[in-house]
């Protein structure tokens, strides 16, 4: 699958959030080194703090399924993702990471995403 | 399956935890209305507040999967819920949380885990 | 200071909170065994789980001032405390906590908000 | 205060984490627009998830203390600051971040922290 297509699935997974928060619906879809597929979207609580982002619903859920850090060559999501998830892209060591910034669809290394990060992996 | 049929299962999937920071592994079952099982497990962070436990990781598996609030009859876990995870819970107003207690198996209400609950549902 | 002036303090205190995204505004107020009163209010985030709560800006800004686990005699909350928050008050060995719940004013034990804890500290 | 006298300070503020399951003390530094110098330290939880960083201890005590972003012109920390951390410091429009990397103190604007980021402010 193309960066686009990943793309265009997150977009379509992103229905099956639970946001009745923020309204605000998060997909997020990741390619294995092995070429399964696998899906995320934000989980949201009342307790605000307690919500879960769509990056962390899919990374944890490869984990449930066995993956670990290093299995992940892709992984595209809808929007730009937030500080706390692009430190698990990185614990995770993800190739790549599709999102659409500036009106196009950019891919950026997690180096690129947490530059002079805190490392203690 | 039975509650204590639940408890092993979740056990077993402890394995697939995870945890290199805290080496503390959880698994995490859930019977949902129609039949289904799923699993979850703790996933932790180099950033530890970034960390999602396992029943988190469970019921937003769940979510992914296209279930909501109301579809989840047991959850077992193999230790108690944290309080984050007790909210979520009771957001997803699972009917029966079981895990041990004291040294026997328990089966608990989210109302009797978390008593005087916030409802902004 | 009684529990309905610590509860009134909290009230006041809550203008200060930061929530732009839920305009939900919490206050809290903790009496230390010292006799020192200190304040938190919830502080949100654009990405929601990244935010902290009302009780958890009051006890971390009570660690900053060089207060621990156990210095803690009341914590009075404009609101029942979600579960995240009571797992906080339990680990700080909070000895009384008051809130509003069905209508009057209530005090708990932490044993009492998390029944059957899960006990690691 | 120069960078460096506010690196030291935060060096020296660090002593008091609550972090008995990590043992990483952190410590964090703000100086305000007006002169005002506050101080954060990471908090930890045994449900490590729960847990809050230096960094938003600090910018949440800011917050108690009447402040609102843009209030903020400089905060050191004795880290790099994790992703999570770096949204807040994004949230508060920060103006400089000064942490050791590399071997020495860097200065950088949140925008360098957080490239491409996610804008809902």
């Amino acid at each position: 699958m193309t960066d686009a297509e990943l793309h265009a699935r997150a977009v379509s997974v992103a229905a099956r959030a639970y946001a009745p928060y923020s309204e605000y619906h998060v997909g997020a879809v990741a390619l294995m080194r092995d070429g399964t597929v696998l899906e995320g979207v934000n989980v949201e609580n009342a307790a605000y703090p307690l919500g879960v982002c769509a990056e962390r619903t899919l990374l944890s859920g490869a984990v449930v399924a066995g993956f670990r850090p290093g299995d992940v060559e892709v992984v595209a999501i809808t929007a730009s993702p937030c500080g706390g998830c692009r430190q698990w892209l990185y614990e995770f060591k993800v190739e790549r990471v599709v999102f659409p910034s500036g009106g196009e669809l950019v891919a950026r290394t997690t180096a690129e995403l947490l530059p002079d990060a805190w490392d203690d992996l």
